[in-house]
């Protein structure tokens, strides 16, 4: 109520990667919008959609986990946002070919290669 | 062969955000990671990353959808840094508690009623 | 005339980094906003910017030196997105204790001595 | 010793935004990279560089101004990262004609006539 969506964990929709990107898809055709999603022109609607999402945390100071503080107009904000930032990043993978889905899974293997379990810093593991 | 995954779209795996963000969860929790998720710190390292996706793009000029003349290797470069950006606004959306799977399929709905079915430009119906 | 500025290279004012600086200093302190600015917080309301310049050139495909399509409103629209990129980074500068301008100069001449004169791309130098 | 340069405030020098344009465009001149600065490649290089400007604050939580415990490598490395975001915001500026040091001085007087003195927070003056 008052807000079109909930931010709780126990949802029982689990959203697909590949779910987005074929209503994204269906939403552009429909629309004839597919002759301005170019690489550039999708990657830089992203920067700017990043910059949207910068401009919510700007003047803030350090934020803590869960928002403590926050209003729920300003969550539901936050959460379009981060929304816009993921529908360009799955647009944009889709124009260029690449599985986003797939690639994440191969990306977190990698990462779990690159940095074993260990009490590293981030900061200093990416050093090693 | 040579790379760790195919860009093919016929996947069997269809991969959801819950399922990356336990992942992500987990990876971290077992690293003692979590101390350094801050909202403002995982928002700068999307930042990072967008940086390192748009160096991919920024001396080629216009580039043309499916990448035809790009090497393999470049594509799976271009797949990790997707996925770097993907992981991080996992995680972001996670640390604020906002479900950003419902949140996309929230502003999707929204984005419909805004940009009804038309021929208008992104950048027209974007003034309307 | 119908714009507060003129795009001329044959301006008398030769506008120096360290002018701007002490104008924005004394632009946040009669407004007491020094407060706010933190090095984050000004990094990230930089970000918000480029954000900001990268929606002007979102959807318009390539572009050409010197935008000669351009209206003189779109002209200011952009002269005034890369001004707040300046004045952010500048600002960021000051509350680190750079002084931004022989910095600038430093860089340019490492970076002459990292690319000698040659007929290199960018992309192939840059892998030297 | 040890650094190309002092950080101080107190430097002779005045370094104007003009100088470092032309000292760009000879740069780019005899390289023979005139070819690859279009605005839009500027532009994703500018968006590249605010990235690894980024990755330095990126796990370090809030940052006191000053820097006051950031060795002289991180502050010189910090430099390096501000003057590259500078130099490709110049570059870009000038191949799409708008003179930046004119359009930052006005934005100035903008800013100014739009925030009138008082004690309002940023965030608050932004919604007048």
């Amino acid at each position: 109520m008052g807000s079109s969506y909930e931010f709780s964990r126990n949802e029982n929709k689990d959203v697909s990667l590949q779910e987005l990107r074929d209503r994204l898809a269906e939403f552009s055709r429909v629309r004839d919008w597919e002759q301005y999603h170019s690489p550039r022109n999708l990657l830089l609607a992203l920067v700017g959609e990043v910059g949207e999402l910068s401009e919510i945390f700007q003047w803030k100071g350090e934020v803590a986990r869960g928002l403590p503080n926050w209003s729920s107009d300003d969550k539901e904000h936050l959460g379009e946002e981060l929304s816009d930032v993921l529908l360009y990043l799955i647009q944009l993978a889709d124009v260029c070919g690449i599985d986003l889905g797939q690639a994440a899974l191969s990306k977190i293997v990698k990462n779990a290669r690159k940095y074993p379990v260990s009490n590293q810093t981030p900061a200093a593991a990416s050093t090693n």
